[in-house]
């Protein structure tokens, strides 16, 4: 058996051989042999839209739409306020973490839904600090996603030089920064840029050994990648509700504490729905010491709801089968594009091994804003990224081999028949 | 003229002479006359259900019904990423806080939407403190609303104990703590369980005499009580968009800011969405030097859409009319009650006068939590606080007279026919 090698070959390469037809590699062989090809109907999607920007916000699942309906229309129109128990609305932010826990190797008591990331990342930078008496410097990478090293600059703003001081390097230093001065580690595993993936595994146990602790973004790998925090020993984590989740425009977020934490959280963010009992009205904040100490205010009932519902496509998938379909959607993808002499000029930045790669491939191109207005134009939704990137999320849920074959087709197009200058000009015209 | 006083006579209350009928007040002739009355067909409102809790989670406007199917299924659904700029989602937060600014006497500059009542007060607590150097005392009052007391708590915590102390104290020794070394004087505007009115004018005349900051909470008041931040002076201050402005369950907050701080903001939850350029993606935070700055991670569009057309409710509204109703719902309330012998045992804890009482009232009695369960088994939605409390909302928006009479009503039957005990005895059940 050969395997379809473009870039990479790992036992989620494409089998090759089976799937010629006349001297080319069959897209319609590919999606009769997908296994995930049926969960395409749980979602709703434009027609004559190919969508390769889930990795930014996913598309609406249909659970979502009927949720969505229900919550409002029927739990909060006729319900009115008892909902908040006829319909488990308090209840929500914990059923929501365990849904998400077998999705990223954690316990159902682990996580909780709540807030943004951003606004979780604080509560576990602010408690990190405290678990870690005597050590000040949180250590993070200078290309995180800009939302991380904002939160820690934050923090460090109200926090004296003394108590917090954040240190971003290169990626490629990171590990000779661990070291015992070090208090917390703060990575996202998938880069947003450029799809790179850190090995949560070997850099929380280097931080381990030096007494260090671990908090990991999995904004752009949850749902997506496989994950077993557990398993890897990882402290804390946060992510994102509306990416490869689905949970619609801005959906709530997550928050992971490991069990052996919960005795001693502490989070700052102290509202009253993380009370230990929060209608008893008490004066005094006693956070609950479990992971519904990380609620804060009251939840954004509706948002939540949608994400809750949009949580079932999971319902009867394996995370190694989602992986792997969205390297060979991206495999699929590169191969084409590496086959394309109309597309020399794009340089592909993300990393090659499927081992280092998350769910999307950036491709370098001065004129990578135009380009991508001229794909958005044909019906194809990419996203551009500062300075010169053009960004393809391969969310494997929705995606067909042949939308893939067909998106290259049409970059194809733009390309060699210079579409993307138009753009540019319509662009250089807003500007002056 | 003569008055309807049962508690207190203002320029609001009902005037009696004309509206008797057989010697009785006639609820039928309140409700003829009232000029709000045609708003009850803007919101959807279940059958037979008599709803005193819109002061908790206000009932669904038909337009926020629309709305939520809109953003749902047509820009999440079919517009996907694009509606951040084709819907106007990255304006959300902006748009919703220029709505709000003319119900609480602000700018539109002024004012934005975004995450909760908690997270928004920390935030204000933490740059109060940063803009009061040599100041570290957050006042406030032993009885606000917990999550008030807590996020202050939290903030301590981080903070050492040098840097910030929070100081609750009884509403009657507010004023005498207002001294040079306090830095924020924090308060709810309506008490949450008496419905009591602070005067904000007045407060922050004094706070400001001594150099004190002041942070006002408008949950209990924004959209029932008119409001006049910039007239008044006011710093700061957060408030709800689930309450009186019906934006459903958990709705986003605000955050107010009077313009004279703006070029000093420096808020610590530094989330990439209050960032001059977030779409720069640059790793140094640089805060927006306007109302943007308080915008933390992305917002819930969905909740945040719903709560917009929610608002939309009082495009042609006079928030002085809204109060006026709102007053003699509650007067006709207290009256009915204090003309019913069989209610005498329900003590009213609430100001009786007109200029010191929000837009709820609150009775004791020893069974108030059984006599609630009675009420909503019967279809009158009030609710109880701990330890002794049925509160009572009086929504104007959509609250009629005669469903005011129809309350006490059944209020008296369940008192004379001793329904309550059959409550108490199953909530003891449960207990053991």
């Amino acid at each position: 058996m050969t395997y379809l090698k473009p870039i990479d070959s790992s036992e989620h390469s494409i089998p090759v051989d089976d799937i010629m037809i006349n001297g080319r590699i069959s897209a319609e062989l590919l999606d009769s042999r997908d296994g995930l090809s049926a969960k395409k109907n749980e979602f709703v999607l434009p027609e004559g839209v190919i969508y390769l920007d889930g990795n930014s916000l996913g598309p609406m699942p249909r659970a979502a739409q009927i949720r969505s309906r229900e919550v409002v229309e029927n739990q909060w129109s006729n319900d009115l306020i008892t909902s908040w128990n006829k319909h488990q609305w308090i209840d929500l932010p914990e059923l929501v973490g365990a849904k998400i826990a077998p999705l990223i190797g954690a316990k159902p008591t682990e996580v909780i839904c709540c807030d943004s990331v951003s606004v979780n990342l604080f509560k576990l930078l602010a408690l990190g600090l405290q678990l870690q008496p005597g050590r000040t410097k949180i250590l993070s990478q200078r290309d995180n996603f800009p939302t991380d090293l904002y939160i820690a600059q934050g923090l460090q703003k109200i926090l004296s030089s003394e108590q917090c001081e954040l240190i971003a390097v290169d990626e490629a230093d990171i590990e000779s920064f661990l070291t015992e001065d070090i208090a917390i580690l703060t990575l996202t595993q998938v880069n947003f840029r450029s799809g790179q993936v850190h090995n949560i595994k070997k850099l929380t146990e280097k931080a381990h050994q030096k007494g260090i602790l671990v908090i990991w973004d999995l904004a752009h790998s949850a749902g997506v990648m496989p994950i077993e925090l557990d398993q890897w020993n990882v402290d804390f984590a946060v992510g994102c509700g509306y990416k490869y989740f689905n949970g619609g425009p801005g959906a709530p977020a997550f928050v992971f504490a490991a069990e052996r934490w919960h005795s001693k959280l502490n989070q700052p963010l102290a509202g009253w729905m993380g009370h230990i009992s929060p209608f008893d009205f008490s004066p005094e904040y006693e956070g609950a010491q479990n992971i519904k100490q990380f609620l804060c205010g009251t939840p954004s009932v509706i948002s939540m709801a949608v994400l809750d519902a949009a949580l079932d496509v999971y319902r009867d998938l394996s995370i190694d089968d989602v992986r792997c379909k969205a390297l060979q959607l991206a495999d699929f993808f590169a191969f084409q594009v590496s086959q394309s002499n109309e597309l020399d000029d794009l340089v592909l930045i993300s990393p090659t091994k499927h081992e280092l790669r998350g769910s999307q491939l950036a491709y370098q191109h001065s004129y990578a804003y135009a380009i991508c207005q001229a794909l958005i134009a044909h019906g194809v939704i990419a996203d551009f990224r500062e300075p010169n990137l053009l960004r393809f999320g391969f969310s494997p849920l929705f995606l067909t081999f042949s939308e893939i074959e067909q998106s290259v087709s049409i970059l194809r197009k733009i390309m060699s028949e210079k579409e993307y200058l138009k753009e540019e000009f319509n662009r250089r015209q807003k500007v002056t």
